[in-house]
């Protein structure tokens, strides 16, 4: 049977290996592996298709969320009237829950998509980026008083890593962590795709109500774009780090609304491109 | 004045390390840095937007026919008339290059976009997206009956990274590079997204008149997606190399369309998930 949430499946796989200088032989094993589950979603909002992502099975009602909080459609739990898979059927009548519909509100418009950005007066820039993200954020991340020691944020790599689950049979999985000042782990997801991981635990902040997330870090397992940047704002997150290198618009965008950007977050070392006042030594 | 092509920003950061155990002294050093630009690419066809995609600027006309060719829309050079970048302009005036508009031949219809996808007969699933891609590929790359060395394959991640003239500088690049059955490249691109990356090397092929990319591996930095491998089978490509895991719906799509789909590649070891028949040791 088809299960709900099924993050791996199983494959198998020839693994080679090259001979040695030493006059070693080379070696083809055939073995089963496990592979991280990608599937299709497709978010309705009031039956309509919005859009199709790639992800992994699992917490797509928080998805769901997290994606309408990023584009500004939503701020709240109260945003949204009900979430529930669709009966899509597969060729055996068993259902995909690959379909989710969303219910909004009453008054709650759904997201206009990304064209919006041909109306910006310049046409399309990272400036009228940077701005329109300003436009559309409710919580306002740059009053955000929060202090997280430089210790704290060094751990975090290995507390994200520690809560997830699945990237070891795999190392398919990127991850996405929401933190305390203080280190805490408040929620951790992993998907194939980094935006959604992202939008998994910030979907999970909000339906807990817990929006904005003041004081709180967001780490992610790779690198710090514009994207996640946009959806760190819109979340009132006051605090990004990632792991590997930001793009140049992912620092203008937190300069612009006043959040903390850390990369290259690694041993005991770390890059801080934007407000720098929250780190204590 | 703006350039085109202007792939690293320089900007301040400040370089934060943790005092040792042994009482050395925790540091703190402000220097500049250099960042991967990111800036948003508006397609239009026919004076019509299509999408926005966030991409290191350079090779963009590349980018919009390896986009096209991923999506089934165009096939080679001749389904195009004209791709020339708009006149957007900034606030101060100047051209942003940030919006390219392309001309399709005579009888081309411009892609339909994701949406499609909702009305494949089983609703959305895993198994749909293997049909669609399947219908819209015009070439057959299982029937590409190239050999590649286990040695050749083992070098690519090395040449790759040879050719990545960025990602030193900032960290922050993807690359994808199209390499001959015997390990010489014919194109490397670097991007922010790596899905960009691909389809600048891909457009770049199709602008050379060199589809189906038969007899050819392409290589890419980090892992093997389901998107990334409908890019590979659009092209004709027979190999997939990737540095780190595949998900499951690309090793489903490798295997239905019969390209070689090679994952964690590594040193002297590599994975083979699929059509191993094309590996020499």
């Amino acid at each position: 049977m088809h299960k709900v949430g099924r993050v791996t499946a199983r494959r198998p796989v020839l693994r080679l290996r090259l001979g040695g200088a030493n006059g070693a032989a080379p070696t083809a094993v055939r073995r089963p592996d496990s592979l991280a589950v990608e599937e299709p979603l497709e978010l309705r909002i009031g039956g309509r298709p919005l859009t199709v992502t790639m992800r992994t099975p699992g917490h797509d009602v928080e998805l769901a969320h997290g994606f309408l909080l990023s584009e500004g459609a939503i701020a709240g739990r109260e945003d949204v009237r009900t979430a529930r898979y669709c009966d899509s059927l597969d060729e055996d009548g068993r259902n995909t829950y690959n379909v989710l519909d969303v219910e909004l509100a009453a008054g709650v418009a759904p997201p206009a998509g990304r064209a919006f950005l041909t109306t910006a007066a310049c046409g399309v820039c990272g400036k009228a980026s940077l701005q329109d993200v300003r436009a559309r954020s409710r919580f306002a991340p740059a009053e955000d008083g929060c202090r997280v020691a430089a210790a704290v944020l060094a751990s975090l790599p290995d507390r994200l890593r520690a809560a997830q689950r699945v990237f070891e049979s795999t190392g398919g999985l990127h991850a996405a962590g929401l933190f305390t000042a203080s280190g805490e782990h408040l929620w951790v997801r992993e998907d194939v795709g980094r935006h959604n991981a992202v939008d998994k635990v910030l979907g999970a902040a909000l339906l807990a109500g817990a929006l904005p997330a003041a004081g709180t870090v967001l780490m992610v397992s790779g690198r710090a774009s514009f994207e996640l940047t946009q959806k760190a704002a819109m979340a009132g997150v006051p605090v990004l780090a990632a792991v590997s290198a930001p793009s140049s618009l992912a620092a203008s965008l937190a300069e612009e609304l006043g959040i903390t950007l850390i990369g290259f977050l690694r041993g005991d070392s770390m890059n801080v491109y934007t407000r720098a006042d929250r780190i204590v030594q």
